[in-house]
């Protein structure tokens, strides 16, 4: 699985370590420069790559913290030692699940989309999951671009097999709601690869996708804060169409759209699934167990109100210790500290968020 | 304010009973015919009128009560004196806040919009406010066309002085969020009448208007359900927009988008303010202040987990004391019932949400 050790002590010390460290779901590595990108293009699309992300919206102060530059310079995210020290020495992180940022699904061109996406997935595993990945503690997201189902499903084949891969990621950002058929070889490729589907929020409104609200938010603000509800949109949508009655192996990670919605939307989607049923005679249970069968969420950004109390409530409500799995959201500004997101939590439900929920998930050493 | 009780003590007696009983914000009344509406209309849009919706999306078992049908016929909603036996003598209701379901806008023509909505004002006023309301018991609301805000402005400029009139209303299906600046001169003219603005959902995705979710929806429980995801995304748009800085005297009324939500929502947009508030420099304080202060929700779908010790700790959340009003939606298919759709409240709790709130709110007899 990673090199191997120098010693048979010192294997069974880092595996010790790593089943006792965190698990973090949504860490994100990044190039150092475009070139690193582009040169794994093909023409003409290496011709055009610019890394153009082309929203109004950005963050007003900074993208991501600015103690995350590299003490050799390089974007932030760049360095995978100063990602290692800075989070995973840090927080005791045994397994960071690196997901790319690349904007591919806001393009009208499904190859340039997908040229786009298959360049970063050979960086990722050449760079982050090979070369700088000595102790595997790098786990990788195979990219795909939604623009052209049957192309991600090779890209899915073409990577699945890989030692470091654990799942599978696309933007929420989208042109029509995700529980419809047209995504459904996606589904069925995840499903047969047993690899879990990753949905990350920040394409919403770009290019092709359709905005989080009805019509053009105004400020960045209004933009991010809407992220989460395309993840309730495309939530209620996967669950109404049957996705997981039809795709029964297939697991849906959401990261980064926050998770406080969830029980509040479960309560309105199980009365409605009472009273119309017989719209979706496909469901056979409420969709809120579909829920806790097949979904999980990332935490960050945590949601949290002044009182702990009330989110200790809350997490009780939406199941956190079955539904929950620690993310960070590293390097970006508004990471969540493993060591200071929640509040004290009793330790089952803290082992279960931080670790065991996604070791079983990606079946991780556990 | 009625017409005069015939002897006094009959008067205080019936005043008594206003005092002390339910104050239902969102019931529906219904034309007896199509007719009703369109010959209060000009040409050509006399001609033009079916009263037409032009939504996929219907519900699949029956939209309204089927008890709900007037004993001597026509359509459920239309008879004011069956309304008052099964809403308003049934639960003790003292107030119906009437809201009609005009669906003006979703046409892409301001004026035909426009005519719908005066011809559906003038019926109201004329049929429901007048003719059938000799014990005060309902109260009107100003239906406004959002296509064209200077005629809006002017529609309310119209009624505003009605002694039955106690709001205007306008859907959520939008083309903007609901903070942008076309639709000031709409907020200025409710602050300078002192009348609350009430939304209601249901044209999401009809005409001109975008869906609630990222792209077209396919099954009538999917596109309701999403319903309450519009409302957040023009209750974030208004509160980063600053609206209620620029109009301070503006109330705002959201009914029927479910109101669970509330609490998360505000967790999210708070923290985000702490964040990001150079971007918005005009809030003054976190966004749930100002929720507190100027929004009200009509209770209607409420969402009811199994535990309702769940529901009262949300309700905690939310303030719920505070910001909640009870409504029904009579004559509507998922009705909440006054007896039922609470669990047991705290006598407080109870009297503010159903009575106190919206006393103070409409200024009825307090």
């Amino acid at each position: 699985m990673s090199e191997p050790a120098t010693s048979l002590a010192e294997a069974r010390e880092a595996d010790a370590e790593r089943r006792q460290g965190i698990v973090d779901v949504d860490v994100h590595p990044v190039p150092s420069s475009v070139d690193e990108i582009r040169e794994r293009m093909p023409m003409p699309f290496r011709d055009r790559y610019q890394g153009e992300r082309r929203s109004f919206f950005n963050n007003p102060v900074h993208g991501s913290r600015l103690d995350a530059v590299p003490p050799d310079g390089g974007p932030k995210g760049s360095d995978p030692e100063f990602m290692r020290r800075q989070l995973i020495d840090e927080y005791g992180v045994a397994y960071a699940i690196l997901v790319s940022r690349t904007f591919c699904n806001i393009h009208p061109d499904p190859d340039y989309a997908a040229a786009i996406a298959t360049a970063f997935n050979e960086w990722l595993v050449e760079v982050w999951l090979t070369e700088h990945n000595h102790d595997g503690a790098f786990k990788g997201s195979i990219t795909i671009a939604q623009q052209d189902p049957a192309r991600a499903v090779e890209e899915i084949e073409r990577w699945a097999g890989h030692e470091h891969i654990v799942q599978v990621t696309m933007d929420s950002g989208a042109r029509m709601p995700f529980g419809q058929r047209y995504y459904y070889p996606i589904y069925e490729a995840c499903e047969r690869h047993g690899l879990p589907l990753s949905v990350h929020p920040g394409t919403e409104g770009m290019g092709i996708n359709h905005q989080p609200t009805p019509g053009y938010p105004t400020h960045y603000i209004e933009w991010h804060c809407a992220m989460s509800l395309a993840f309730q949109a495309h939530l209620i949508s996967i669950l109404t169409e049957g996705v997981f009655e039809r795709y029964p192996g297939l697991r849906l990670v959401l990261v980064e759209g926050g998770v406080a919605w969830l029980a509040p939307l479960l309560w309105r989607l199980d009365s409605y699934w009472k009273a119309l049923r017989s719209e979706v005679p496909w469901l056979r249970k409420p969709p809120s167990e579909y829920v806790a069968d097949h979904v999980r969420l990332g935490t960050q950004p945590l949601e949290r109100p002044d009182d702990d109390a009330q989110l200790l409530q809350l997490m009780e409500m939406m199941d956190a210790k079955r539904v929950l799995m620690f993310s960070s959201d590293y390097p970006h500004w508004d990471f969540d500290s493993p060591a200071r997101a929640f509040p004290r939590l009793d330790d089952d439900v803290r082992e279960a968020i931080f670790s065991t929920n996604a070791r079983e998930l990606y079946q991780l050493n556990q």
